[in-house]
């Protein structure tokens, strides 16, 4: 499978995933988290071939659909962007710090605030 | 209308809209953004009270149904709450450099930190 659907879908996945049903999670999931082939999940969950491969197409369209509408992967990595920017901000004053010492005792303060922003990255 | 009914739907609308039909967005806007009466949205939309009523009621539960399955209400406010503790711990800093200026240099870095956060917040 190509990487770059993998991560597509994984992101798509791991945001709506309360929208789908629960068979059709299950599908994704197997397929996509877990690697499994169609073979091995039509054998595992009883389902035809055929079955699983039109559960994984019609799961990945309403997955995109929802995407289209409220963009919540891309807001996040949005988020993710500026959170990484104030992270590099906060690392160059705590440098600017470390180098003069006259405000030493700001360093703390600094670093509870990058403690923060790693925080949300996780 | 009760006034914590009127933000709480306001907020789900504004993540969720594009989940709604157009009617049903439209009559949405018109009650809880325009503060139309169902009367007057019956008469501007040519659709019976009840039927106003009604595609309310079910735009509510539609709503609330997405924000119980996608919580993002919920994250969006959890994030501000984040983002303004940062902003104040930004502020505290602030005043430390303002009252020891051996480290004035600082400010503007640390400023616009806070620029990036309040923009966020917008």
């Amino acid at each position: 499978m190509n990487i770059e659907k993998m991560v597509e879908i994984g992101l798509l996945f791991e945001q709506y995933k309360e929208l789908l049903t629960d068979k059709q999670r299950e599908i994704v999931s197997l397929y996509y988290e877990e690697d499994y082939s169609l073979g091995e999940i039509s054998e595992n969950l009883n389902v035809s071939r055929q079955g699983v491969y039109d559960a994984l197409k019609r799961s990945e369209k309403i997955l995109k659909d929802y995407e289209n509408k409220l963009h919540l992967v891309r807001k996040i990595q949005e988020q993710e962007k500026i959170t990484k920017t104030i992270i590099d901000k906060i690392v160059d004053i705590k440098q600017d710090l470390l180098q003069n010492r006259d405000c030493a005792n700001l360093i703390p303060k600094v670093e509870n605030i990058e403690d923060i922003c790693r925080e949300m990255l996780k």
